[in-house]
């Protein structure tokens, strides 16, 4: 919307959302931007590990931090319509994770960086799922199947249609509930 | 044992390990060194984060790159003491990590970048675990403990001599496996 993805303290002084979405705040805040990395233990360096954590993990927390002011507003307008209690249709942040985050199922290695990252952000998830939950706010992360976009490549089980019409029907259905591990685009759970 | 934990890609260039262990390779790596972070999500900042992650997650992957030839001859040098299973009296990478790495337990948020750092590093850890067994080298994460050292605190609930001993015991039993969480300091698993 506003800037690069390549986070300083404070890069959303820069930003105005508010001027897009007025008074009525933001109701869902979707993380989708991402970056891959593949390398085996040969090929990993400290600098490409660093600024994979640095868009995958770190820009989804200072992005939530940056709306969380237009979050906890829509979450209050909204606050009537859904007896209070945490939907997206009030007020929600959903990070858009991997497959490759599930430390439990990782049996290939590899893609350091990559998946260090989307594990690291689904502990933010569950983090930021707690601190705003008394705001009226969800937050949830999502697996959105391989797709066949630009990263995914032509292999790709799913094509972006069919992953994102699951994916909204899986976030329209997401309710307040403690996690035991996070959902891909079909609404099956993963281990963390 | 030769520099700082900031971490450039030509780093361990500049490092001599061979000079100290020898033609036995370096039959054990404990990647110990940490530090923590306790903001919540208003004092959170992207640098802070980045700093929590070098240190925790990228440093112990890249240093265990670094030793990989070293520790690969000690697997070679110890197969037959272990009937080429692994084992720490073989080859092993233990890496320190925190009860505040489970995704699943976290009930308390907070932690901005040292929760994420050590679910990243378990991460790293099961990767490393799948990469170097062919090699014969056994990777695990542990759980020390809240233990009383000046990171802890004085209100920790175990002091350093039961932390260490219970570590070395749970070491020296670890076996070949693939891991479904991780162990603390008392050999009790906790899930990812």
């Amino acid at each position: 919307m506003c800037a690069s993805l390549t986070l300083t303290t404070q890069w959303w002084e820069r930003c105005d959302p508010l001027y897009i979405v007025g008074d009525k705040g933001l109701t869902l805040l979707i993380n989708n931007a991402g970056i891959m990395a593949r390398p085996k233990l040969d090929a990993v360096t400290a600098e490409q590990m660093l600024s994979v954590l640095s868009t995958n993990t770190v820009a989804p927390v200072l992005l939530t931090k940056a709306f969380l002011p237009l979050l906890t507003m829509a979450a209050k307008v909204n606050a009537g319509k859904v007896n209070d209690g945490l939907s997206i249709s009030r007020a929600g942040v959903i990070n858009i994770t991997s497959s490759l985050a599930s430390i439990k199922n990782n049996e290939s290695a590899g893609y350091y960086g990559y998946r260090e990252s989307k594990a690291a952000l689904n502990m933010s998830t569950q983090s930021l799922s707690i601190e705003l939950k008394p705001q009226g706010i969800l937050v949830q992360s999502i697996h959105p199947g391989w797709v066949r976009t630009d990263m995914g490549g032509p292999k790709g089980e799913v094509d972006v249609v069919e992953s994102v019409t699951g994916m909204l029907e899986v976030m329209l259905n997401l309710k307040e509930n403690h996690k035991t591990g996070y959902y891909d685009w079909k609404g099956r759970v993963l281990p963390f």
